[in-house]
């Protein structure tokens, strides 16, 4: 299976970076955006000033503001907008869709409602087979990788041989991807890290340093892979880059938005505060831990971090109180 | 198993630190110091400035420089000394071992010469089978605890009962441990943990960001539970508090020496100016490194960052070389 021609659909800053990591490993890429302005930047400047300042973008990208283009002959499309929006975009370009391209997902969360992870939006609306469906994921800070900083990811398709086909397209001198087949337990990474996130910049407003933070990291790994090993994923999937080492990227990032909204509540605020000083904006996060607390309570998992950001978040516990709780729990086995 | 009396040889920052958790956690605990003005300034001003400034120590905590004293009627015994002088320091308190005490090393560490683990070298020296020497890892930047930020570490040891007594002795408000069986992995994470810092420290003076940071936690992890497997480790060790709190901790924490000394060669310093500029001193991943590289080979497992690290530091490898070796290797699955 050679992937030579790629559509990349959305010109944010991650589906314009993984654009030019595909085209830096040679190959065929059209980006789709929204805008026709910025259609036009990228492909006339070579730049995305607007999500990207300052990268230059490889010569042989082209980008469109019309989907038929971009899709036009795709033997892979790379889904890269916001998980919220996944589905109702789906649905407009479904009829677009190449047959038998594979499809891949950038996006990281649980749809709010149905609980779905979004390869299974992406299966269900785009009508192919789970197989068909690819999702990219592991410590992926968008402009960190646009300046060519060395990265590892994971791929992961139920059809090995076509994690495998993604992989070889996407492989170049700063990209370094793996294959894996546990597509539940990257998913489910990928959402989890923003609750525990969250609790770490919770961690960092208290004024508690990086022993707090490590700990908060391993323990909430601990209670995602609990979670996941009820929902059918592999334990060792969270050791490694879909787990580990997106959570530790996003932890360790003063970009992470999850970090520093959770550090305004550490700091006292309310969340209508912490809201409002970030224009509105809610961390992903906040959105997640209810989903995510309401899934291990469904099948009997124990989320003691997950719990208690839910409850700084949506019940007005004192950030304290939550740290105290936490310590306060009786004495374990770790595992 | 009740552990009331408590001996903690060794009053450097983790010593004392490790003597506080316990005196606060309600143990009658008797530290030992080499130098007797060190005794002096714990026992009558609650004060250790040496290592732990402006950290008030507890009220019922007592010091002194005879060793005898430290020991006499202990219940557990905590070794606190640097990792090469555990053997000849245990030597010359060997006689002096009340019958039974459970010993608790803080060492992290692998011998040189002989590659044991610390505990190896605490059950030879003091004649006593394994299963009465416990082990403590974990996310431990001894000031942060001193602080009483809240912390999660391992306790290890073959004989669950025993790291069940450690653990109800040194739980506390802000100190809360989880036991676990398996030293061999609890050990082989506090060493190579040193040496994935040392590569991280690296990457950052190389300029590089939070995403070759969490790429090279996740696959430094990732080979060093390789190595623990073909040792005889539970795999799953590694994604806990003594793997990746651990090491979560060492490669976040500006204070880590093996991050920093890192940094120097990444900017370009070679090992001699690295070791001038710190005083002489040799960040312990440069040692490790050479030894778990040794341990990999004789048992056949891929190392490849601990031989990169091995390499810029003993073989003039120029650390942007590492880097693009490490990501043109061959494509693989995760594991």
């Amino acid at each position: 299976m050679e992937l030579q021609r790629i559509a990349v659909l959305g010109a944010g800053s991650w589906g314009t970076t993984f654009a030019k990591v595909l085209a830096d490993a040679g190959r065929d890429v059209v980006l789709w955006a929204r805008r026709p302005e910025v259609a036009d930047e990228i492909t006339n400047h070579k730049l995305n000033t607007g999500y990207l300042p300052g990268i230059r973008l490889p010569e042989t990208l082209r980008a469109t503001a019309d989907p038929l283009l971009a899709l036009d002959g795709a033997e892979a499309v790379v889904l890269a907008v916001p998980s919220q929006t996944l589905r109702a975009n789906l649905a407009a370009w479904r009829e677009l869709l190449p047959e038998g391209a594979t499809l891949v997902s950038l996006a990281k969360g649980i749809e709010l409602g149905t609980g779905k992870r979004m390869s299974e939006v992406v299966a269900e609306v785009a009508q192919v087979p789970a197989e068909q469906v690819a999702v990219v994921s592991g410590p992926n800070l968008a402009r960190e990788i646009a300046a060519q900083q060395p990265t590892a990811t994971v791929i992961a398709c139920t059809d090995h041989e076509r994690a495998v086909a993604v992989q070889r397209a996407s492989a170049n001198g700063y990209f370094r991807p793996y294959t894996i087949t546990d597509v539940v337990g990257c998913e489910l990474g990928g959402a989890c890290k923003n609750v525990i996130a969250l609790a770490c910049g919770i961690a960092h407003g208290l004024g508690f340093g990086d022993n707090t933070m490590a700990s908060l990291i391993t323990r909430g790994l601990a209670e995602t892979a609990r979670l996941g090993a009820a929902l059918g994923a592999d334990p060792l999937t969270f050791a490694g880059l879909a787990g580990l080492g997106d959570l530790v990227a996003t932890c360790a990032s003063p970009l992470s938005r999850n970090r520093s909204f959770g550090e305004r509540l550490g700091k006292g605020e309310t969340l209508a505060q912490a809201q409002e000083a970030t224009h509105g904006q809610v961390a992903e996060g906040v959105k997640s831990c209810s989903s995510i607390r309401t899934l291990g309570e469904l099948h009997g998992v124990d989320m003691p971090i997950t719990d208690g950001v839910h409850r700084v978040c949506h019940d007005s516990l004192n950030p304290r109180q939550m740290a105290a709780e936490l310590l306060g729990r009786a004495q374990k086995a770790e595992r």
